[in-house]
């Protein structure tokens, strides 16, 4: 996995020198986390790995996920630099929604993630069966 | 990464062929993404890398989370298997968190990502600020 770079130290403020800390509640990269952490997210960001997507076929694929959430979820992964909007100037104009380089590393990693939580899958359910029984 | 494995196929029913899809709405591997993605249950795995908790230390180490969303959280990944619950029977008796082997190899999977959102902050919040400053 990639090391963590240090940031470079052009500036003097030492707060500069510090390593992004997904643990310390006020730092940047929580916020990352925030937006890159939630399923649907998590889903678009995998959707977008098949290839670029049109709004409603990635509503499509991200079954579930209503309108003004996907929405939401684009606009924050844009604003992250994770996802690209693109107007495709052919007549009808139309939109398409594609990964960043970041994007698809992020995506990488996420499908490392949901790929393990499928292989267990069995695993989980039985868990969560004997967990509701001991519960009664 | 692991591939995913096809489920045992000791019942006649189809459905039990098909494999665990994250994108299909009703599927347990979409639940399963539900307990793990969101911040608070990726905190929680990546803390309990570092060894056992406590409830209060742990709710010290995720900076910012409640005491309700915290307990919330540890309940949900405890049902799904990722994290164990033990009483240790000194005292005063204590209770400790730990990671289960499928948690343990879900939090190293989080923590490439998490360790790839910490090293990647300047360029998320450089794409944060242009984002913004476009939407005026």
């Amino acid at each position: 996995m990639s090391a963590v770079p240090t940031p470079s130290s052009d500036a003097i403020d030492p707060s500069d020198a510090l390593v992004a800390d997904v643990f310390a509640r006020n730092c940047d990269s929580r916020a990352a986390l925030e937006t890159v952490g939630g399923k649907w997210s998590i889903l678009a960001l995998l959707a977008l790995v098949e290839g670029d997507y049109r709004f409603n076929a990635l509503r499509r694929r991200v079954e579930g996920v209503s309108e003004k959430m996907l929405a939401q979820t684009l606009h924050a992964l844009e604003r992250d630099g994770l996802v690209q909007r693109e107007v495709v100037t052919v007549i009808p104009a139309r939109v398409e929604y594609s990964l960043t380089t970041l994007g698809a590393e992020i995506a990488e990693r996420l499908r490392g993630l949901t790929e393990l939580l499928e292989g267990s899958i069995d695993h989980i359910t039985a868990a969560r069966a004997a967990y509701d029984a001991r519960r009664g």
